[in-house]
């Protein structure tokens, strides 16, 4: 697999950042950039923003301030950021990324604005990698051995080919590379059942593309997990269409919310409840630590000539720091090159027919 | 809608139990069937077994042992199941549900065996009712208001057209209006946004259609939910397709699985974590009762001219009892006249041009 062979990026990054985005916009990205410099001496930022939001910016180190006219609203339809707002935070810090004469101003761009806009407009200023049909988004769970399991698709793409199936899972085993420093992440792909009979015709014939791949030495595919090997620790990397992933994420994001409200109340039902809180506290705290969502902030956006990270729109400085810093990790591990480089050998090993979709703007969640 | 006309059985109930299903067979299903009588005076058993298994249970009152001599294996294939094993406790169990000269033996039949042959062995004795195309598996779930969800489909049919997802949101509300005594249940589909634009054609048609059935007063549908409203109370019942149902219960599976072993491990780690988990025993144990699935065991097998319910195959007594108790809640407020009248009136105000599908032996997880 070639993504090993790539060296980080000696000297500064850059991350280019959407200030106005998510549902704070600067009241939390600036302090989380101001917290994110100072853990990372050889981070360089460009804040982009409107100039009266970025005022309190001006004069900080290893920071350029990009002034933006326009914002894009956390509920903007997609085409409205695409096509009305073409001075927006979001589509100036995205051009950043984008290399002119060969040079581009910044190595990654980090946005919690809407995913939806954040996705058309990255793939109509970026536009789409060399053999591949259709971008998709990654993130990043916890599991039970305390390592990560990283998901994709998440919502970019509601019905997929087989074909789109094995490129995230090339893609995604890019991006563990990069970031976890992991060779050979394993690829599950999710299903209802572990025997290769299972699932529709779809998955099926993703199934057997990915053994191809993994008997090419392009994936270390382990073959079909089921949603709760997302949380075992079973595979590094697991791999669905869209609207399965989405489902399985916000599943996840419910479930957890009705536990820790339900642990919160037993805890505060009786003064005694609270006596028992209270003396239970640096366990609990302990345990909050470790399924801590915050922790986990910052989606990829796989698939396009350019690095782009989502964070969540509700995120705080906290979470918003982790998402410039999984963007910084991922730029200094040169993501992008392995990706294409990953994608290119994909090609070459097993040439599809499949012709490339670079049409409709993606449906996101 | 029709359904609440419906008055409860007068008189004794019958359930049909495959006391050989399951992980761990008699061991577990007979100790449940104790209980379950003693807490259920008008209920009747038909405890269905081989012979040695069930010396045991010869003299029980209100119970028959009715003799089968084989057992359908948890991992049996389905096409042994359904072709090989004709005289399994499985079988013998979902036959007694069958009506002969228009009386039945039992009104309802619980197995803890292999979902897959359940159904398929169910879907062969009993037949899908008119007007079903598919038959679909429906869970409950705890929800953040204290009440339940009920999700469905969970794994029967891996590929849904907008006419089974309409299917499917009729007999929900006939099970919920029937065990819950909820005359008008909510109607939620699943989704990856509340719009009605989201979701791939399959969806949007299928909202369409519910949209429909809403106007006619034959669902009280509400819209488009998400994954996390499994979990917040905002619907009573949530429509999937059986691949989806399924990667999402078993992320909720897999994702509780960890959150427990994370809070069992934080209060074990010291002395000092130990003596926290101890002052917190109360605590700990109310909150581990309302999120103990075990409370949740019981599927129903919806669709089919007969009441089947599915136990989780690794159901302790318990869990089984509860199981039972479903089956007979069901049993008890006629589901099955319920279901059958709810989509009677559906296809009287919705005709549709879809011809019925009972081919192929459908595949469960």
């Amino acid at each position: 697999m070639s993504g090993e062979a790539v060296m980080p990026v000696l000297g500064s990054v850059t991350i280019a950042v959407d200030c106005m985005g998510g549902d704070h916009g600067p009241a939390v990205t600036l302090p989380a950039c101001q917290a994110f410099l100072a853990r990372h001496p050889q981070a360089r930022l460009l804040l982009v923003g409107t100039a009266e939001a970025l005022q309190g910016a001006a004069g900080w180190e290893r920071c350029s301030v990009v002034a933006a006219t326009e914002v894009v609203a956390m509920d903007d339809p997609v085409e409205v950021a695409l096509r009305r707002k073409r001075d927006s935070s979001m589509r100036v810090a995205i051009s950043q990324v984008k290399p002119v004469g060969g040079v581009a101003a910044a190595q990654a761009c980090v946005s919690a604005g809407n995913t939806g806009a954040l996705m058309a407009v990255a793939r109509y200023v970026l536009k789409t990698m060399e053999g591949i049909d259709r971008p998709a988004i990654a993130t990043v769970m916890p599991n039970q051995r305390d390592g990560h399991t990283t998901v994709l698709d998440l919502g970019a793409n509601v019905d997929c080919s087989a074909e789109n199936l094995l490129q995230f899972a090339v893609m995604g085993s890019a991006l563990v590379s990069a970031v976890e420093g992991d060779a050979s992440p394993r690829v599950g792909l999710l299903n209802i059942g572990e025997e290769a009979i299972k699932g529709n015709e779809t998955i099926k014939r993703a199934g057997e593309m990915l053994r191809r791949a993994q008997a090419a030495g392009l994936v270390n595919f382990i073959g079909n997990v089921e949603g709760n090997d997302i949380f075992t620790g079973k595979t590094d990397i697991v791999v669905c269409d869209g609207f399965v992933g989405n489902v399985a994420l916000k599943t996840a994001e419910g479930l957890a919310s009705m536990l820790t409200s339900f642990i919160r109340e037993e805890f505060t039902r009786s003064p005694l409840s609270k006596l028992a809180a209270l003396l239970a506290m640096p366990v609990l705290k302990r345990f909050k630590h470790r399924v801590d969502h915050r922790r986990y902030n910052g989606a990829a956006l796989l698939g396009l000539r350019g690095l782009v990270f989502k964070s969540h729109g509700s995120a705080d400085a906290y979470a918003f720091e982790q998402a410039l810093g999984r963007a910084y990790d991922a730029a200094r591990n040169r993501l992008l090159d392995r990706v294409h480089d990953r994608i290119l050998e994909t090609l070459q090993a097993l040439p599809t027919q499949a012709p490339p979709d670079d049409g409709p703007v993606p449906q996101a969640a």
